[in-house]
């Protein structure tokens, strides 16, 4: 197919199915492609959102005879592990596909992956995305793209049955850096918020008010708009887990440090973040920032 | 005029004509008000804005015979003297009138300014705003009010001509509270955004394109949408002068600790502050955070 536009009933591979891949390979499903599936856990394979795809054993099985596959995996040693380990899915990708990651990954480890495939003709394409757990459900995700216009025509056919808004950032692993940007911004903007919430409370204003007002003007935020009820219930259903953010700005970190420049923000929050994981709240949503603040 | 409500032609003084204070006031005689105004600089009184405004030489005779006296200054100090220095507004000031305080200063001194002035039967409402020099010109200021409804109405023709939002908090100081609460977002959200931008800058990403695909998701905040442009150009006109922001941010702080409760993030952003007006920055807008951020 190289060379041709995906058509739907095109077939594709699917290696991944968490609370972000899951709701992606149904919608894949739901607009026609042929999916074969594999996860970790084998668990999600068989639910009935899926029900139509071909469950595999592994991401090589996943990936045999596919025109595309696809990776949603939650970190880069999951993504070396799904291409390149022991039951991998390179050994049966064929001459011409294309492997889309819709991981967040280093920019840099996108690049390593994309030479190694681009020796056996096979173009890898970083496409991470934002949107959530509900971005994801709703088919509403924005997607970063590591690949040129011309590559991303070949697979929009794809990418627009999981996603609303694209961007193409020219060569493989700009994608990645442009998520790093975005991870950069929820985190100051998250904490702000928490720290805005904790302090309203302990002064025993009346919240949604004051949310309302400090959404008119310069302090608004998508976070405080969509979060800051989450903090005032003090409950953090997702939404994006807390240790998979903090992943991200350790991946933000380390391509600052590699360009040369200090983030003491996206430091501190990410320092705030790991002490909320040693709590135990690794798996609740970003906002859970908000317990970060205690008398 | 104690019970009514308070009519256009009504008599107000006003006192501090800054980059935000000048354009309210000239709202205020646009919108029909008699005012007399005073300035510590002398300067802005005659300009050209305020043509029929009576140029006074202290807030004493400024706030002679006048409904209301607002106030519009850049600090705590700046307000007291104002009220109850030598040349004070406190003495020509009579019962059943009401002080309005614009400038953005500490709940607790809001609390001390409205007890002192409580004495003689002159009721003092904080009403710090939000909007910068543009909402100042347009009168679209978002202003939290330290009074109740019934205040507020009093005074209503007045706020009316200088905003387009407002949020009444019941009691004297709350305002303020409310006012911390937007520096400490304004704190988290700018400097997210001079990060995110100094970083995809480092990586000579597309940043016009970058941005808007930021925009599209939980990165968003309005700081992104509105200052992103200026730290791209490195140019940082007002605004909002970073030394006023970091005034507020040490309210906030101190609010906080009196709260019992420690806030990193905005304690970070002010260390950076501090160090940005050591370096010469102190009257740029807030949006120079980005200066902070270097190789």
């Amino acid at each position: 197919m190289s060379q041709k536009n995906l058509k739907t009933k095109a077939s594709l591979g699917f290696v991944g199915l968490g609370a972000i891949g899951l709701p992606i390979a149904a919608n894949l499903l739901k607009a026609g492609f042929y999916l074969q599936v594999h996860t970790l856990s084998r668990l999600a394979e068989t639910s009935k959102q899926l029900k139509g795809a071909k469950s595999c054993s592994t991401p090589k099985d996943a990936a045999k005879g596919c025109d595309v596959l696809l990776i949603c995996v939650s970190d880069e040693v999951a993504v070396e592990t799904v291409l390149f380990g022991p039951t991998g899915a390179e050994s049966s990708l064929t001459e011409g596909t294309i492997v889309i990651d819709l991981s967040t990954i280093s920019p840099s480890k996108a690049r390593f992956f994309s030479a190694r495939l681009a020796k056996r003709n096979i173009e890898y394409i970083d496409a991470p995305v934002t949107g959530g757990t509900e971005g994801a459900k709703d088919g509403t995700l924005t997607i970063f793209i590591g690949a040129s216009n011309a590559s991303f025509k070949k697979i929009s056919s794809v990418l627009k049955a999981i996603g609303s808004a694209f961007y193409t950032f020219e060569s493989v692993g700009k994608g990645q850096e442009v998520k790093a940007l975005n991870q950069i911004l929820v985190a100051g903007s998250y904490a702000a918020v928490a720290e805005a919430i904790a302090l309203g409370e302990t002064l025993n204003l009346p919240m949604n008010k004051v949310v309302e007002a400090l959404q008119k003007g310069a302090a608004n935020s998508w976070a405080l708009s969509n979060r800051s009820q989450s903090m005032l219930k003090d409950e953090y259903p997702l939404g994006f887990k807390l240790h998979l953010h903090h992943k991200d700005l350790a991946i933000a970190l380390r391509t600052a440090e590699e360009s040369g420049i200090k983030l003491p923000i996206t430091s501190k929050v990410k320092e705030l973040e790991e002490e909320l994981i040693k709590q135990g709240y690794k798996d609740e949503d970003v906002s859970v920032l908000k317990r970060s603040i205690t008398r």
